[in-house]
């Protein structure tokens, strides 16, 4: 616990995070059934298992012929094995079968040699080598055997599990339902993007942002408005989105001029409420987790790079847990070489954004550095996070860290 | 160049993709306006640039007072200097304004003291500590200033762009719009998924598959069904595609069964058809590449991992030059230790799936082996690709590798 004005403590992170998931569980669990086009991305809501076996019958691993192998005991390119070519279904003794990549293996045979190691002359083919039982044979089941689970329930679909679940027949998969989350921006200075800016007023950025993280994650947002620094009004706002929605995210107003406008709302509205208020991580210190009526809210902090890092470590558990996932979706990962040095305050979990460019074979991690770590630019002007333990006051030169990216890695030439 | 039976010769790979992108440009670049809210992994059509400086005026950076810096002049604690308190719009000399963070620094004043180096007595104020000129204020502009490129014509945008774009006062943006891409499967084995299976058939996996790589990048992808192995069949669909798309991409076909009716159909097409068939590339070595009517055609393989891998080496491509991109979208990379050696042959390029762990700082990639390279359950147990040039024969244990990720980093405890 480290002490700070404003707070009378801060929450180690991990520890804020814990309590808050134990405080709520996931109320209405929801699945749809949508078709293979529309699964990307979706999160499954039931273990993809294999309907049928891959392959689903023996097929030819080559192009070549079909063989009954035994016909080929002892043949080699001094001492080829002439068999009859056929075409008919079944291949007998002494007679081989043309065969391509992908055909199932006709009655009778079981093995089949590579075109590369035959010659066919009239209607004979001499074989040049010995296949053993079953060679060049993809059997039935090889790939999958039915009954295999494919993927866990909690799984978001890639393309690959789509082509997957359409070769075993799967026409439409039980995916998660969007989770509702419904995003309150709060502050006098305050304007909605598109509107005129007059006097002091700035954007506001966050509501967004914000919603625009959730989506990424598979979340449905609705957009609440920006809320005056009014305890009601702001509790109103609240109340009402829980009627009709599995979460709710805040931004702003907390620990805003002394004063704790959305924590103070929340608590209004009912129990538990505040869980969590304060934690030791940079730049997220004001950020505060609460449950009402057994669901999430978030209240993240009115500056945007703070938002940010709220989100990445609270909303995005939240967010992973409401679509039905085991555990938070990671993001990317890579280590790299840091290219200057970063100091940390010990005690704080600390997230640095680096920018990660790959030259030649290494990778390299540049701290984006900034006089005020407010600006959103900061976030676009890197493409990943680097975590600084509580434990250590910085990272040093040179040394080699794990990233969390969320863009793509600079090719430098 | 390498000798191959089927093909007379092979192309390397870089010099395939080089060949095929020299051959066709986009005709027909279409930019679209959509709300910030709709922009989220769109791809921008233009510059993005600051509309106005960030901060939009001089802000206090901090919780404390606003003075005139020169009267906090050799101010220290054991020598305090004592300012009257004032709400006026305006700072005069020897008067201090609370002020909090974010807040516009009144007129008069040139620097914030912060909270905790001050006491409040009465309508009056100590200060312990001497403040410079513009000391804890961000300025105006200091962020980002009018007229700064935010973000390159051809940048994909990720939920900080969109938060940047907002507080920028952009409501909306043009981006490029998706480009539509025909996909057509060829077999006679295939059925569709959803429909009866009988005999020997099995699922078309293929075009579902590349239709979702093609939509997660950013396309707009029509199902053209499955063409039976007739030249004439296929001709005659690519044909219709392409007066109504942008590209098309067709699997199965090309060096299956000793035939080639895919490219023999392009070539029938018009000119110049095929331009590269056959590459240095394990496991898509049938890919072959087309341009028809100044538009490109894209001929996978009917394996599906080979399809795959031939979607990720010219696909990627393909799409991102039509959506507008400079180069070619990147897959994240890692750098991780290699588990188990691989081998590979000389002169091809070689996609090696592997699984990529976290264990506690350290990456690994397993390689995931399989006896038949050809089931796409490979690429749902696997996370990433692994790149063997064509110079190596192979990756020892242990090695350090850059793996390309299309998946999340699995992390074992």
């Amino acid at each position: 616990m480290v002490k700070l004005k404003g707070f009378q403590k801060l929450t180690l992170t991990d520890q804020a995070l814990e309590t808050w998931m134990r405080t709520w569980r996931v109320v209405n669990s929801q699945s749809t059934v949508v078709s293979l086009q529309d699964a990307l991305s979706r999160i499954l809501a039931e273990d993809l298992v294999a309907k049928e076996s891959l392959p689903r019958f023996d097929k030819s691993a080559m192009d070549g012929y079909a063989v009954k192998s035994s016909d080929t005991t002892g043949a080699s390119q001094s001492k080829p094995v002439t068999l009859q070519l056929t075409e008919n279904q079944e291949v007998k003794n002494g007679q081989a079968r043309q065969i391509w990549t992908g055909n199932p293996i006709p009655k009778g045979a079981d093995a089949v040699v590579m075109v590369e190691e035959t010659k066919k002359i009239g209607g004979k083919l001499e074989v040049w080598c010995q296949v053993t039982l079953w060679q060049n044979v993809s059997k039935i089941g090889e790939d999958i055997k039915s009954g295999t689970l494919i993927a866990k329930s909690g799984t978001r679909l890639s393309p690959y599990h789509i082509g997957l679940a359409a070769a075993m027949g799967h026409s439409e998969l039980k995916v998660a339902q969007k989770p509702k989350v419904a995003i309150l921006a709060t502050g006098n200075e305050l304007a909605e993007v598109g509107a005129p800016l007059t006097g002091n007023l700035i954007y506001d950025s966050n509501k967004i942002m914000i919603s625009a993280e959730c989506k990424e994650l598979g979340a449905q947002t609705t957009d609440l408005g920006i809320a005056r620094d009014n305890v009601d009004e702001i509790a109103e706002k609240i109340r009402e989105a829980l009627k009709t929605h599995d979460a709710v995210i805040t931004t702003g107003g907390t620990s805003v001029g002394g004063l704790d406008l959305v924590p103070d709302a929340v608590n209004k509205i009912g129990k538990p409420g505040v869980v969590v208020h304060g934690v030791a991580l940079r730049p997220a210190m004001p950020t505060a987790v609460a449950v009402l009526e057994g669901k999430p809210v978030l209240i993240l902090s009115g500056n945007p790079v703070a938002s940010v890092i709220g989100f990445e470590v609270f909303g995005r558990a939240m967010v992973c847990r409401l679509l039905g996932m085991s555990k938070t979706e990671p993001r990317s990962m890579t280590k790299a070489t840091l290219k200057r040095k970063v100091v940390s305050a010990l005690g704080r979990k600390t997230y640095v954004r680096v920018l990660v460019t790959l030259k030649g074979d290494e990778l390299f991690a540049e701290p984006v550095s900034t006089k005020g770590s407010g600006s959103i630019s900061t976030m676009t002007q890197s493409n990943g996070f680097m975590i600084v333990p509580e434990n250590r006051e910085g990272i040093t030169e040179g040394e080699s860290v794990i990233v969390h990216l969320f863009g793509t890695v600079e090719v430098s030439s």
